[in-house]
């Protein structure tokens, strides 16, 4: 689409040459045909560094942006941003096609495939899953009655999705207006589960907003799991059931959080740190620790604080 | 239904002229042929303003019915309402029947649709989804794959309802016998969603048991949420993930609901108030004012009384 | 399978006469055709009890075995028990057949129905439904769209399934290697459902490791509850909404449980105990009581506390 469309679109005057736009991505990650946006302090270093070929601004800023990047000036940037990716939007379809199968796999007639889909050698496809426009599924992995995978997911080999869970929907973002209504920022990103996952029943792993929600090789997730756009789960993690993540939250490796346990998002979790059921992080967590409680800290501590609370509680009359 | 077959059926006499029943309802909502139900102290000022054709109502109530009213007399009327309400229950059938539908739908042959489904324009309906008998979705909505809206639902126009949601499965309530058994309260309601909502995936909401459940205009919902029935949801609400409401609690517009926070059945939840993440709401809510915690209180309450708790444990060995 | 082969699949010697293996179980579960294994000193006591054909075990306890048991020596018993736990897992097929059923049922076209599946009289299966191989469901009960029936489950009669739960799914279990990665433990139990069970939707009930998960009669579950697997429900126990129960725990009758509580595993909760909302179960607790707060305590403790506690706080600058 014509950057000059785009502006048209969402309302905003072009003051540049016109260019193809071929997506939209952060200003770190976007290509000299992307779209971007500024709309946090918190990223002004990488205005500098940006390829975009122009991104939503507020004027005060526009300044700061590389010559080759054209400034579409605004004082709403994320309500810009929402506007536009819609115009990005993938188009979800009916449209069935066979997939391209390898080997020995076995297939319900009663799943149903988009367009594109590329199935390994030993693949398990049962009654009632559905498989979106070009998602892949590697080798020897089982997808469960009623599992449902959303376009463009990557899913490795040797995995076993169980039924009810839904890979791909939409992560949860939202622009606000003055009059407190939330446009929808379209989710352009995807999922990618690599090899060796099992993923539990009635899951719900949400799709990046830019770029990939990612699940690494060898974890291993209980159900009613909640993970969130552009989350990141390291290898050989373990998440009993109920575990909520927050947006853009990455694990490390070997990462154990228990039942009901939650984090909120943007944070660090370090490799090995183990997290106690029903506790909720609230800040980045070193490795090989253990955590517990809400907010959480080292598990010692809310021992030895739970500990001295009933001692004191006792003390009381 | 003849009342003298109700009345028959659950085991009651009926001293009155016998009538056609349609349905049951509360006091206050029952019209002039409905049956209705006397069961908490707290409803005893609607007694004298029911319009309902009978009331089931231990003896010494009777007499605060209007004249009009005929005094259902039993030792248990939420057990005799439990028998009763199973005699309307809706009957579940796999009956399929082609449903109306607008211009330009996108309707997969792998969705089922029960008997009278109305769809309105460009409404895209996705494999695996199933919708029940009567519903009717508005313009623009979009149901992704294995969805399930159960019978009588509205869905309403611009909406998204994610996978593995579910929509109008029944709510929780059940009547006890002296023995311990839970007897059914066959929830007769309805779910409402009106336009520009979006549901993530594997959200639970339920059926009211009279009335509707409503997730009001422009709200977003995340995955994994439970709406309890008869629940309410303001106008541009925002809950996110693992959310759980219980039976009947309304909130106001523009109310923000934190990862994993919950709130106890029968509250008011004011405008605009948010409730953080993993806390659990014991009691109503002013409009505007940020809570946290367990049980619930203001936030920067709940904030100063950690620090103060925290400096206290600090200062015990 | 042959022993011998079971012993060259998972890499140990053989040393004892070869024989025909049916199966795997716990010590004191299992036959004398089937394999067991010892990893807790916990379960020492059951060694000499064992009427197992062999058991994966440390050297050091290999003469606490009965003579009759072949002793398999293994640094790792928990890692050669996953090993050998695929050995014989059910496979999983798309073969569809179908099922024998009794008068008067309702059963949608679009219902899938594995291998050898009985449904008893008056049964309704809705579109999107998988029931899987060797299933069987008793007289009067429905299963409503999008519910999946993992294999060899049993579903009591008068029962009602709703949407999005997903019955005998995998239990979580794996045994870790020396180098993190985890590996499955095949879950080759099932689920058993008994008479007048009610199940909410999107829930997630897995099956056992050896022998059962059950819901005994009369119970009622709300919706995106997680019930792991070996876990024991008791008779007319209610479940509210997102509630957790983690593995091997085993409820009395008439347990009742608040939404978003939750429990660890291998815990016994007595007959009659009430668990508040949002409470966490660290023990097992005692029958006819009320238990909040985590670590759950009882009710009125925990009100108590939370009294003095608030009086403290408030007597602190």
């Amino acid at each position: 689409m014509l950057l000059s469309q785009v502006c048209k679109e969402v309302g905003i005057e072009l003051n540049g040459d016109d260019r193809e736009i071929s997506g939209i991505h952060t200003l770190s990650e976007a290509k000299e045909s992307e779209l971007s946006f500024f709309n946090s302090e918190k990223y002004k270093d990488g205005l500098a560094l940006t390829k975009a070929a122009a991104v939503l601004i507020e004027s005060k800023y526009a300044d700061l942006l590389p010559k080759t990047t054209i400034a579409l000036i605004t004082d709403e940037p994320y309500l810009k941003l929402a506007l536009a990716s819609k115009l990005f939007a993938y188009k979800l379809q009916t449209n069935e096609e066979k997939p391209k199968i390898g080997t020995n796999c076995d297939i319900s007639s009663r799943a149903t495939f988009g367009t594109s889909v590329i199935l390994g050698n030993n693949v398990v496809i049962m009654a009632g899953a559905y498989i979106g426009d070009n998602v892949t599924i590697g080798d020897n992995t089982v997808v469960n009655p009623n599992v449902t995978i959303y376009h463009h997911s990557v899913i490795g080999a040797n995995c076993i999705l169980h039924s009810g869970t839904v890979i791909g929907s939409d992560g949860f973002g939202f622009a606000h207006t003055r009059m407190g209504e939330h446009i929808k920022i379209y989710q352009n990103g995807n999922v990618v589960i690599e090899d060796d996952v099992e993923i539990g029943a009635n899951c719900a792993i949400d799709r990046a907003v830019f770029g990939s929600t990612i699940v690494k090789k060898g974890s291993k997730l209980d159900n009613l799991i909640q993970i969130a756009h552009n989350c990141e789960i390291g290898a050989y993690s373990i998440l009993t059931s109920q575990v909520g993540l927050a947006g853009s939250t990455v694990l490390g490796r070997n990462v154990v959080m228990g039942g009901q346990s939650a984090s909120a998002g943007h944070l660090k979790i370090g490799d090995f740190a183990q997290i106690a059921g029903m506790s909720g992080v609230t800040k980045s967590l070193e490795s090989g620790k253990i955590y517990g409680g809400f907010p959480a800290v080292e598990q010692k501590e809310w021992l030895r604080n739970q500990a001295k609370l009933n001692l004191l509680l006792k003390s009381k009359k």
